[in-house]
């Protein structure tokens, strides 16, 4: 018996960001396994395909829902939290038979990923791994050539959905921060960075190291219009 | 002409956290720079070994002086400035006779790192690549298996020199938190946490992908020894 559940950082989209780590666990896994949305292939499963033994047997997990019903709905967290006791239950099944399951995890499985879903349902029950992945925010302030946050810099992850003051506090609170989830939050966002005097050097970045990968201050976007996984950086470092 | 200056990460320090993008770059680098201390081979240099081609020119940058000198006082700063003046004009030399010169960067070069005193001296003048790689916190919350931060959660990396009535305040903001810097730190990092009632989920790491790394939680911790890179993670995710 070998069973083992490993998390599987793919990095943040470009394949090249793979570690051999990575790819030493795609290639030895007996079954690779993979969030994704219904009738897409998902983001990491695009990553990671051309790291995967020809022919390997995949287990996709498909979200229920992803932006149909609004995330504070108790129907959505019902509806989610089925989902991951479902997923959990079917790699589980997989785990008995004795086999080794590599979960593909975008950036980095411990942070903000879905894996962790499974992690906390699994890891005390089976031998686990987590391989560390270069995060999606690494991914964009190093395609920007964006020096994000040196020395003694106190740097942030704010998530796009906090309310507008408490956007503005803690942008002034922050030497170097990235707003992550901007989709329909982006007006609100721009309105925070303006009030917190943090617009002028703020980065908007789409898909960041992606090849149709779209970057710009967002002082300079001309309109409001954002994907859910749009990022904005703020870059720290004042003294330079 | 070919010239061009890439900051390339290595990651937390296992080589297999080394990226496909990273290997490359080392290997077609006719130029390999490193920081070091004077008398260590550094660890980036020491990650990256395995990946460099057998013979390839090397560019040590020795750090003048690390801890010896208190970092408030003007000489560190004014030592500190002259060193990466000198380490850009030595780069710049082999860029000015168009060699590729890769940087070797412990973790991610634009986060924390030696690599980006580089980038804002040379970026401008020379085309420049700088190629993401897994964090040091990364690393360690991925070995120690935490999840540290989901959802809506606001993460925070905070350096252990900030006072410590500000690290209970921010502690007390924060839903998941980084510690970075613990050194001589410790007590009055452990005092905070206490103060701020997240002790108790606390987990000190040293060296935290390396063989020998310790982890352990930071309230079992029988001492206040720490190096200096040593690092607190405070995971987030209440709900869960």
């Amino acid at each position: 018996m070998t069973a083992r559940l490993i998390g599987v950082g793919v990095g943040p989209g470009d394949p090249e960001l793979v570690t051999l780590k990575a790819i030493r666990a795609l290639r030895g896994a007996d079954v690779v396994a993979h969030f994704a949305k219904r009738g897409h292939a998902g983001n990491g499963r695009t990553i990671a395909a051309s790291h995967m033994a020809p022919g390997v047997a995949e287990l996709p997990l498909i979200y229920p829902v992803t932006t149909e019903i609004p995330k504070c709905e108790p129907r959505y967290r019902q509806l989610i939290h089925d989902f991951y006791d479902a997923a959990a239950a079917s790699v589980a099944e997989r785990l008995e038979a004795g086999l080794v399951v590599a979960v593909i995890c975008e950036g980095d499985p411990m942070f903000y990923g879905s894996f962790m879903h499974l992690h906390v349902r699994l890891a005390s029950r089976y031998p686990t791994e987590v391989i560390a992945g270069v995060s999606g925010m690494s991914g964009c302030w190093s395609a920007t050539g964006l020096p994000i946050a040196q020395g003694d810099d106190v740097f942030m992850v704010l998530p796009g959905t906090l309310a507008e003051p408490e956007l503005v506090r803690r942008l002034g609170d922050a030497d170097a921060a990235v707003i992550m989830k901007i989709g329909r939050h982006l007006p609100k966002v721009r309105r925070a960075l303006a009030c917190a005097r943090r617009l002028d050097h703020a980065v908007y970045v789409e898909r960041g190291t992606m090849r149709d990968g779209v970057t710009m201050r967002l002082a300079d976007k001309p309109d409001d219009a954002a994907p859910y996984f749009a990022t904005v950086l703020v870059p720290g470092w004042q003294e330079r």
